[in-house]
């Protein structure tokens, strides 16, 4: 029986996350990416893939469980990546999981995953993706009361992503800075990787960082590092501490 | 298939705010303003419609939830806005969904939001109305319980807003000034842009702040601004450090 | 059609409170007065009502939930108020809707607010009231865990009391000097305006303090103002910073 | 209509406690004593009983809810009171309304206030009883969940009392030394007079401290003086600061 | 009728014990011992008997509702006690209310109390004992809801533990080192005496106290007391403050 | 009666842990490990097993509730540990208790302990283990509500280890890196001994460190200890102060 190989890591071409990931994502599996309302979450995740795209010719897929695909294209317009154009190409597909305005029913608290990776998988196999992102669980686990059933399901996609042999990012939503890591305590032990966005207020000024707080099986930078978002090109990580960041440039608010 | 353009803004014409938001609120969207009691939502809601009157002639509906119409015009007197006036030239609409304190019956827990969206609809119609606000959600959202449920009325009513081509202002309610966005802990995601408004107490003194937490798609500059309201003017956003403030001026308390 | 007039002022006559209220209260409108036990919400409660006759010969009605009438005529005594003279005039009248301890009924959560503003209404005719004041609202509201009807009977009673063109204060219970303004996080959100007492434990001594928090449609000093019981006269507030009043005097405890 | 009389003092004759109360308890009232574990309510409502027999010649009545007679009795011992001699003059009475172990059944939550308080009445004819102190009440409240009927029940206990013409003495649990009053956030409402004891614990020692924090209708000292527990004396109120109290004596712990 | 006697203490000859307790522990009582995990609650219980054999002669009876007494023997080895001895000598007894692994049953929440006393009485008067110990209460309680139930069957045992005439120490469980004193918010107030072990970690630290809460009817030592577990000797108690303790010996971690 | 003899240390080889731990892990016991997502559970875990068998040849088995065998080979691969050698000479056995993610079904909340411990028990058998490891309770437990049955499962699985002869570590997770040690408040008092992983955030850096909370019946090293995780070695504890740590190397991040 041959030993098990380590974990590889993908090259994300974000710049400056791919030196604080000694690497990049592992690849392969499922990062969780955990932050409050506009901490750059989807920006991250669009980057992921725009990224993959400019500089590794790897497609992806983006799945959407709340901002409908116009928007998103909209939104990620001043930032330099024309999604159009990698749609029509068959390199970048949607997954429009965005709820129907026009529907009156409330679920009772169950969401289809089954169907929905059957989707997602359809989307994958469609544009060859070695990228995948997923934006954001909190937006259908809101529903759930039953962290039993979040863990469930959350393992289940895992394992689901992993069969396709992709790189995955998963944005999920926390109301506090620097307490829970996500909604329901479960989330960042399921996943094989979590990474943390911050946008702590202090003294009345906002202070952006990332964290990458666990990998497992293989190593990485710890604690927070500050990034920016720069129109034209996206995150920028400065893998500096805060420290030098503050005496290289005081007028970044 | 042509690309998507990016974000465009609106430009309020609050003094001050323009500058912070780096143009303006993103056109045809929606933002959140979420604050304690006091802290100024109805000014900001009642300004925003008011100077796109008196500066760029851009007709506005008022909804209300809990104010009555004429309350909000006598409140808005000392300020400088006539609404009366605006309204005979139907270039001002109220919606008024106060709540009519004969009727007996507390419903239990389900709000027509269908009905409402389609009178909002009507009034946008009717006066052309380029600007909508609506406030405040608080004192709907009071019955409900369920924040998926919560979840889904605001993403409708932000989605019909859209189709409606509006900009739109939601205030929300929220009880700590360091503490929750809001009162779901899911406003401020499904939102597309949420500004924050403080009336923080330190040290027996009272500091007005207005910070703009997200605007997807689109920059702005971070962090809290201090501001004031003037009699005849209405809310004045100073685009000043809190250090920069104390310093030009101690009386005001 | 004429445009809506502001917010007039009511003169109030409490020492120091007119100074800070900008004129004096809100006329014809509800005040929400909250504060911690012994935070002077019934000796201010009283006082509005005592300073109306005797300054401005203006009549008043009490309604109590709690404290039975011959109690507060007590408790006044030595404020120098003489309730029963007033009342023998017909200038001030109790609305006694204290329980009946003899009762053994236990409600099951339904207050029959409509038979209590019938009385109000009737005290106010019969003594043509200016000012009424009902003390406290924490009493009735402690049976009710649904904080919609909270804010449903909150709105009605604040409208029936618009409607009697009387300006009123109402008294809430809280259990934290910093923390909640009042007991279900609603009640700051539906009346016009709000005033916290404060009766801060600091290096084991109490600090009294009035704080306006918020006038809807009227200016007002901000922060918190210190207070003291004067026998003989009742609650004085001192226009003074807190810096200023230690350096007055140590020896008020 | 003759005018109502202010609120007498009646002198407990507690060393340094009728100082800090600017005479005594409210006479003919009830007032709420609340502290946590150990915080000296026994001592002080036996003191308060023991003081009325030796200074005033004022009989008392103790009604236990869950310390037996003969334990109080035992407890009290070395602080010099010998109660079964003032039990058998007559000047004394238990109530003893402690459980009896022998007893199965838990009781739904619902206590019979009606039939205590006719035993309550019955002792205090008596022996003519002009104090009377109820220990406590958390023992009997522990069932409830329910706080309107925490309220509804102290507020008919108090009002039993008023009419028995006695000075009374409650004795109320809380768990944190400067959180919640007592334990649900309605007790200190509803009692017409609050006294908090302290037994906080800084730096290793623990500090004892009494306040007067609420009088209705009578003035009093406020903030937390230090007091001691001597044997064979029992509590004796230190009316100093606490600097004062540490520059005099660093070996009481 | 004579009167009743003080609270005598009961020698416990646990080193330095005595000396804060003023004599030892009010004997013929139940005193609460509250702590965290691993605070050393079970080796107090242990040496309390173990002290009583090596020292007085007085036998002793140890229930246990968790470990069973085979590891208890184990664990109190190395600390120089040879439990076996002394039960073969009929001097120690264990009660073992430990659970049966096998039994799959899940007890609805309903202990039976009375078995349970019943078995200690039968082992009290077997070998005679004058003390008892019962490890931990919180393992039956946690099946626990209801406090009033606690609170009614802790004062069950007490009354019990009297009539039996020994003294008894309870274990309690608690997770917070300067929070609630035990689970439920109740256990202070029914036991007469209340002793708590704490184990508090300071900068990467663990500083080991024992605090005399509460004795009622008697004096004792108050605030925070350092002490050791000492291998072949047990728990030693340090009657230094912790800043003579810390100049004594900087090698205690 | 031959007395019982004390607890015996099993050595666990795990670079600097046997120096805190005073000779090893408690020997035919279980030891609980808590930790937040990330803290090097799994690694510690694995690396008591992979120690035992390089420097030992103690067999070990590893039961693994969320995560898959070959995940954990490959995670652990980097480390230097080859699994799946020491599973083909059967030194190592998995047992694979994760969910199977095509399983739709949720289990209402009741797991199958008694199925599980008949697995482990045929495994420690099967490749006569030493030492069993169980990662993480958290994932089983995630279902329950009711901490009574929490306690119980854990007491039943420490027993049937204890018959099985074994030394085990139990995985266990928690949110707060000063907070409760585990999920319920009663996995730490259940378990013999408790080890805390701790990976604190302080000014943006990350701190690892291993606390012994608790060992009965033996002595340890208390308080927290610094470590890192090496590639090629696994996890490596620094008996150094943190003081002492960081004078050493401050590029360690
Ligand atoms: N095109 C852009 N140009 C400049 N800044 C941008 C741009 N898009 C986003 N930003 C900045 O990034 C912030 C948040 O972006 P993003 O939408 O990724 O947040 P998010 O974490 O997904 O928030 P949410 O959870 O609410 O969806 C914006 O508020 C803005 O400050
Ligand atoms: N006409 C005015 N002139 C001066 N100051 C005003 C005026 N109107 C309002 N203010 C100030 O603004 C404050 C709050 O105004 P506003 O009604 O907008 O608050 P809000 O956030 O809507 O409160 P709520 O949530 O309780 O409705 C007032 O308390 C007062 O201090
Ligand atoms: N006649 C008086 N003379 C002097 N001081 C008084 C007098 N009446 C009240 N006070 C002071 O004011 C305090 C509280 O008065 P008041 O009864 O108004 O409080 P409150 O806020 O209504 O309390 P609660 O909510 O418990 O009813 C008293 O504790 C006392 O310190
Ligand atoms: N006879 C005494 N001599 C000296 N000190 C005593 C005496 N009686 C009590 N004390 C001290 O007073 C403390 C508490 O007394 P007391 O029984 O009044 O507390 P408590 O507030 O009633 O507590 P609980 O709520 O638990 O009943 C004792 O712990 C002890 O420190
Ligand atoms: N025989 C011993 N020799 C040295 N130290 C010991 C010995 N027994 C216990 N200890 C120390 O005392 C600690 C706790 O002992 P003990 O079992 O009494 O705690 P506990 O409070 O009963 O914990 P739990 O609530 O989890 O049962 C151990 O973690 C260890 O540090
Ligand atoms: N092979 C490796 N090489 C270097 N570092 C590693 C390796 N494996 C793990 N780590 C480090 O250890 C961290 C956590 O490892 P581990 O999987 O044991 O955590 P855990 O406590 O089990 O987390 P969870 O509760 O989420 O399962 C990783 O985030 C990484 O920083
Ligand atoms: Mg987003
Ligand atoms: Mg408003
Ligand atoms: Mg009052
Ligand atoms: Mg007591
Ligand atoms: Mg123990
Ligand atoms: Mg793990």
């Amino acid at each position: 029986m041959t030993n098990s190989t380590g974990i590889e890591k993908l090259v994300t071409h974000i710049p400056g996350f791919d030196l604080i990931a000694e690497g990049g994502l592992p690849k392969g599996r499922t990062t969780l990416v955990s932050g409050t309302a506009g901490s750059a979450k989807t920006v991250l995740a669009c980057q992921f893939l725009a990224a993959g795209l400019v500089h590794a010719d790897e497609p992806g897929v983006f799945v959407t469980f709340e901002e409908p695909p116009e928007d998103i294209r909209r939104n990620m317009h001043s930032l330099g990546w024309a999604l159009k154009d990698w749609e029509a190409q068959e390199k970048w597909a949607f997954v429009d999981a965005s709820p129907d305005p026009a529907e009156e029913l409330i679920e009772a608290g169950s969401y289809d995953f089954g169907a929905l990776l059957a989707r997602v998988e359809h989307a994958v196999r469609k544009v060859g993706a070695k990228r995948v992102v997923m934006d954001s669980i909190g937006a259908i686990f809101t529903k759930f009361t039953d962290r039993a059933m979040v863990r469930r399901e959350l393992f289940r996609t895992a394992t689901v992503l992993k069969q396709l042999e992709v790189t995955a990012l998963l944005t999920a939503e926390r109301t506090e800075e620097y307490g829970e890591i996500a909604r329901f305590g479960v989330e960042e032990f399921v996943a094989d990787n979590v990474v943390i966005l911050r946008n702590a207020l202090e003294g009345e000024k906002r202070r952006r960082t990332i964290e990458i707080l666990k990998f497992r099986g293989t190593p990485h930078q710890k604690g927070e590092w500050p990034f920016t978002i720069v129109p034209g090109e996206g995150m920028v990580v400065l893998p500096l501490s805060a420290i030098e960041l503050s005496q290289r440039s005081s007028n970044i608010r």
